[in-house]
This record gives structure tokens, C-alpha cells and sequence, in this order.
């Protein structure tokens, strides 16, 4: 059953040296031939013929069984994922946005050649949340996922909420510490927690959902004015996607800051730390908490996952196949915060009901509910500079 | 690869009956043939020929393949599950004193009859870390594993800290709720969380532990002097299981009260939650939180683990095969809070270090370190009235 690895590795960023780093402590059963790079003029800590900028040197080699893909972008990784699954290799990929766009064909092809594709540390670095979801709730009524999936974010968020630092100060301490995309638009505009959900919804739903159809609202509107109102309300800040079953017929799914009191089990989860709530009918409230960002967490999960495909493991998408019928909704009304300096973006929002208004020269907010929908539609006017909304726990 | 299961059911206890709530509100390819029981006097909210005290009716029966152990009596469980599992069926069982005691033995008769024995409900209800240290953990050097395993225990301390309940009180409305076992004892005095530590320990660090040999210490010496001292420390009591790889060749385990600071995940784990915090080489700090008391929650455990079954999972101890050497050690010294009576226990207890002492007239402590081998070969004197020992964070 323990088959011997040969693995090509594309990429050596945090991630990839988190990872070689991690294999050269262990006597495992599995050797890395080659390392595929970008920039051959970086200098590197390992020897040079481990290197080549030539793809195909790892997928068109025989010799190389499993193919370990770290690289950035989401499009030439959907490239040597797919050639490496259907040259009959199996793949660990950790590339988030590629995954949640390209799911549904990656499993098609995982079926038709009979390869494996695995991902956890696609999704909240350290956290086994898709083995979980797979393999332990997969008879389990799950009626919500949701967490802080975002280390990057959760990072700035806690220095700006526990240190009163400016949001720009926080940015670029996370950025420096590794913790951020290189675009950091990705982490604090909520692109990457959407990509995450995508996944985790796709294990827990059986559903596959364009993250294109997904709102997702950031952080990087936080202004002051939050900020003392978030404190004063004794609630913390926090970047949450919530995937929701709110009926036997339709999930929910959607990325939005939200006001958090400190009964919440994600109000404590601080720092780089990610945190996923699941939410079952029967094992009831289940939490795992965990590293979400840097190079050794993420190459745990990687490793985790090329450790199991010397078992033969795959992911059996159990619930696509007895998905029973619910499909994705935005008809569903939610309670948010919402700073805005135009009067005309309230009214056209429609608002189904007002429970506060505040006015002031500089600080100007409503607190009620509103659909999904209503947000989605008018997501441009809600992303200019000046508002700023959150939900409401 | 999806076997049909027909399932014979020792016990209809608490666990039985959420089993069969979440059973007959799913379409599974497994059936309920025989619940085994101990009164059948006892009126039952199910057909009568589903029941039965006969257990050859179950273990002789080649139509059940599927044997689920849910009694109290460990010696009686142990009967149960070794014959089944002798006799082709696998098992699932939720019984930790049997596991704890017996796990080698267990392990060779599921190695000679190729069968599985899968135990996720006998540890921390719905958390599901037994199978994430099989699957997930297997490759991952484990610094630490401890948590809360004991939700009666924990309910009761929640209750009293942040209730003011008196101890009596406090466990009386644990047992009504259900929480707290038959026998007390088992879960006041930390026998239970111990049970669950060995098991855990098993399959972190692949070793066996026999259960006497571990030190357990409860919290039903809790007065309340210590919980004065507690909160004017601004620290909260907490049950805490540790096992530990104090270098690479020893590992530690205990079991006793802990003085837990407000940035420890722990100290947030309330009332009948479980929490279990994995410290590993490379994923760093892991933690896992749900309900771990209760028929729906350990119900849900057990049904995960049969489900399993459909598929011929097992449990591989793949780290007791690459042990690597690793012992059993008292040799390690720990800081702890004793509040005594009689001068000459200090003395006989020889602590290796004092940094704080108290005395007043019906109040004395010392704060110092001492080593788990004089804790465990004095337990006799430490379990008396008028003492209580706990570690500090």
C-alpha cells in the first residue's frame, strides 16, 4: 500500500521551502527529482541541478509519479495541474483560486484518468477542514460553515483593534512578515476567504459555485469612525465567510467583514490564526483552530496530503454525488452596519427594515436588514471610498 | 466499495438513542437488526423485537457484520468486542475504560482476524481527533497533546467559577443533565479524561500506556479557598490530560486540575465543551472544540466511525510501527499550587523549588516545582481531604 513517491515541485516560494524543509527531517518514502522555477537568477540554498525553468521536465518524466504545485498564478497552475493529472500523475496543489475556479472540470478529469488531486493547504493552511469535511462529516446535516480564513487580514485586524495601529502600518507589517499576497487586494478585498469558501462549501454542499457569483466584501474600506463604533459596541471586527443551508432547497455563501461579540467563538481567534465553525445538526458546534498563512503551517498541509497519496488516497466528492437537489441562493436577509456619506445609497439598498440611524457632520450610519442580493447588485456603489459595510452577529 | 451494514447494538442508553435518532433520518445502506440489553423491563419507545438481553444473538448472528459496543460495564464491553471482532465483524465502540485497558490486546486480535475496531466516540464526543492523528498527524512530529477531555468535569467548573455554584450543586446538575457518568468518581476524580489521554497518546506517539500507570488527580478536593485564590489570580481551574515528548526518547502524560491564564485557548472552553490542543513540529498550534458529552454529539462520533466501516477503514497505528524507540517517563518536573493541611506532606513531597508560600489559620499553600514520579508515589496523601494540588499555566 505504501507507494514510493517522486516528486516534481513547482515552485520554491514560503510555501515550497516550507515544505523541502519538512521532507529533509523525515525518513519518509518519497525523494523530490526536480524543483520547476520562475526566475533561475535567484539565488537558492539548495543545489543547482535540483532546479530548471522547463515544465516539462518534470511533466512529460515518467519517473515522476506526483506532481506538488506552489505557484501564484491560478492560470498556469490550472495548466500543470491538469496536463500532470491527465498524464496519469497525481497532484497536491495548495493554489486556492484556481481550484474554486476550475473545480468541477478538475474533477472530471480526476475521473476519467483516475488520478488524485488534493488541496488542504489550499484552504486555512494547517487546518484539516476538506479531510474533515470528507471523510468525517460526510453523513452529517452540516447547517453552516463559516470562520476566519484569512490570516492576512485577521493579522491587520488584530493590530488595528489590540495595538491601535493605522490600517496601512498593519498592512504592511503583514506584508512583511509573509503573511499577505503579493497583491494585497486578494486578502483584504476578501478574494481569497471567497475562493476558500468555494472549496469548503463544494466538500460540505456537494455543490460547485463560480466564485464569480459569490459576494465578497473586504476590509479595506475600515475606516476610524468603525473602529471607535465597533469598540464602543464591545464587539471586534472580523473578516467572516459564511456558507449556509437555509433550507432542504438552497445554500447561501458569501464574504463579509462582521461585528463580532465576545461570546463568539471567533471573536478570540487573533493574529495569523484561522478559525473554521462548523455548525451540524447532530456533533452540534465543532471549531478547529489553527495557523492559516506562512510556510511551515501550509507545508504541513501539503505534505499531509502527498503523505496520503502513498496510500492511494482521494476525495470521494460524496456529496455531489447525493447532493439531493439544493442549489446556491442570495434570497436571504442579513443584518448589517453600513457608513455611508451619499443619503441616495440607503434608498436605493432598500433596506426591508431600519432598527438604527446616526447622524453626524463625519459619521453617518444605518444599522438593518438588507438581502444578499440587494448587496451584490449594488457592490460597486458599496466598494467606493466613504462606506463601509459589515454584517451584524 | 459501499458494503451494506446490518448492525447489532449493545446498549440503548443515552449514546444508543442518539445513534438511532440520526440513523432513522438518513438514507444510509445500513440497517439496525438487534439492540442488546441489560432491562428489559425497562419501557422502550421502539418495537419490542428490536430488543433483546440475548448477547449470541448478535455475536452469533452471521447476517450482522457490524457489532456496536455502547455499555458501561468495561470488563463485559471487553468480552463483547473481543469475540466479535474474533468472529469477522468489526466494531465500533465507545467505551474508554475498555479501550485504554485493553488496546494492545485489541490491536493483535484486529491484526489476526483482519478486522477493524474504530473507537472516535470514546474520545472527546464529536472531535474527531483520534482519526486526524491517524490520517493527518501521521507524519507530524507532536510536541504536545493536551485539552479538556471531561465535560462533566468541565461543566461542574464552569458552574462554579462563573456561577458561584457550590461543588455539590454543580455536580448534581451535571448528572441530571446527563453529563456526568453513573460512578462520579470516574469523572471528578479524572479517571475518564485519563482513559481518553492513553488512548490519544496511543496514537500520537505509538505507544501502549497501561492506565494504572498514569498519574490522575481530579477536582473533587476543589474548596472554596483554591477557587478564591484562583480568581483573585485571575486564572481559571480547568481538568487538563497532557501528553507530552519531553526529548526523542521519553513522553510524559498526567492528568491533573490546572490554573489556566485568560491567553491560554483553554481557559475559554466552557461547560460540557471539550477542546484539544495539538502542538506539532510544523502545523504549530492546532485546536480542536465541540461538544464532548451527550447522546447527539458522541452519537454522531460513533455513526462517522460505521459509516467508516462501509468503506473498510481502519485504524493503520502507523506510529506505533515506526515507534522509533520512545518511552514512558515520570521524570519531569512541573510547577504546581498545593494547598495543604499537615506541614510534613511539603516535606515528604520534596519539591524541588519554592517560590511562594502561604499560611493563615485555615488556609496554607506553597507554589513550587516537583516531579510527576513524587506526585504519583505519594498520591495516597495528596487524595486525602484538606489537600488540593493543581498545575500552573
Amino acid at each position: 500500500m505504501d507507494n514510493k513517491l517522486t516528486l516534481g515541485i513547482f515552485g520554491f516560494g514560503v510555501v515550497g521551502q516550507g515544505l523541502y524543509d519538512i521532507i529533509s527531517t523525515k525518513h519518509l518514502n518519497l525523494a523530490i527529482k526536480k524543483f520547476v522555477i520562475k526566475h533561475p537568477e535567484k539565488e537558492r540554498t539548495l543545489p543547482a541541478e535540483l532546479f530548471t525553468t522547463d515544465a516539462a521536465l518534470v511533466l512529460d518524466d515518467p519517473a515522476i509519479n506526483t506532481v506538488v504545485e506552489l505557484i501564484d498564478d491560478a492560470d498556469a497552475a490550472f495548466d500543470i495541474v491538469a496536463r500532470a493529472l491527465r498524464s496519469g500523475k497525481n497532484v497536491v496543489s495548495a493554489n486556492k483560486k484556481m481550484i474554486a475556479t476550475h473545480l468541477q472540470e478538475l474533477v472530471e478529469i480526476q475521473n476519467q484518468h483516475g488520478t488524485s488531486l488534493l488541496y488542504e493547504g489550499a484552504v486555512c493552511g494547517s487546518i484539516p477542514i476538506i479531510r474533515n469535511l470528507e471523510e468525517y462529516y460526510d453523513n452529517e446535516l452540516l447547517h453552516s460553515i463559516s470562520g476566519i480564513f484569512n490570516g492576512s487580514s485577521n493579522y491587520i485586524l488584530s493590530k488595528i483593534f489590540n495595538e491601535n495601529l493605522a490600517y496601512d502600518t498593519a498592512l504592511r507589517q503583514a506584508q512583511e512578515l509573509g503573511f499577505a499576497e503579493t497583491d494585497p487586494t486578494l486578502d483584504v478585498g476578501g478574494f481569497d476567504p471567497k475562493f476558500k469558501l468555494a472549496i469548503v462549501a463544494s466538500h460540505a454542499y456537494g455543490l460547485y459555485i463560480s466564485p464569480d457569483t459569490i459576494l465578497n466584501i473586504g476590509i479595506d474600506k475600515l475606516r476610524t469612525a468603525d473602529i471607535r463604533f465597533a469598540n464602543e459596541k464591545n464587539v471586534r471586527l472580523k473578516l467572516v465567510p459564511t456558507a449556509r443551508e437555509i433550507n432542504d432547497k438552497a445554500v447561501i455563501l458569501y464574504v463579509l467583514p462582521k461585528l463580532v461579540r465576545p461570546d463568539n467563538i471567533l471573536y478570540n481567534v487573533e493574529n495569523e490564526y484561522n478559525g473554521v465553525l462548523v455548525k451540524a445538526a447532530f456533533a452540534d458546534e465543532q471549531f478547529f483552530y489553527g495557523k492559516g498563512a506562512g510556510g511551515h503551517p501550509t507545508g504541513s498541509a501539503v505534505l499531509s496530503d502527498i503523505a496520503a497519496l502513498r496510500y492511494g488516497y482521494r476525495y470521494e466528492y460524496k456529496k455531489h454525488i447525493d447532493a439531493g437537489g439544493l442549489r446556491y441562493s442570495t434570497d436571504w436577509e442579513i443584518s448589517v452596519y453600513l457608513r455611508y456619506e451619499d443619503e441616495r445609497l440607503v434608498e436605493k439598498l432598500g433596506f426591508t427594515s431600519i432598527s438604527e440611524r446616526y447622524y453626524a457632520q463625519d459619521f453617518k450610519y444605518v444599522i438593518g436588514r438588507i438581502s444578499l442580493r440587494q448587496i451584490l447588485e449594488n457592490k460597486a456603489d458599496i466598494d467606493r471610498d466613504g462606506v463601509f459595510i459589515a454584517e451584524i452577529d
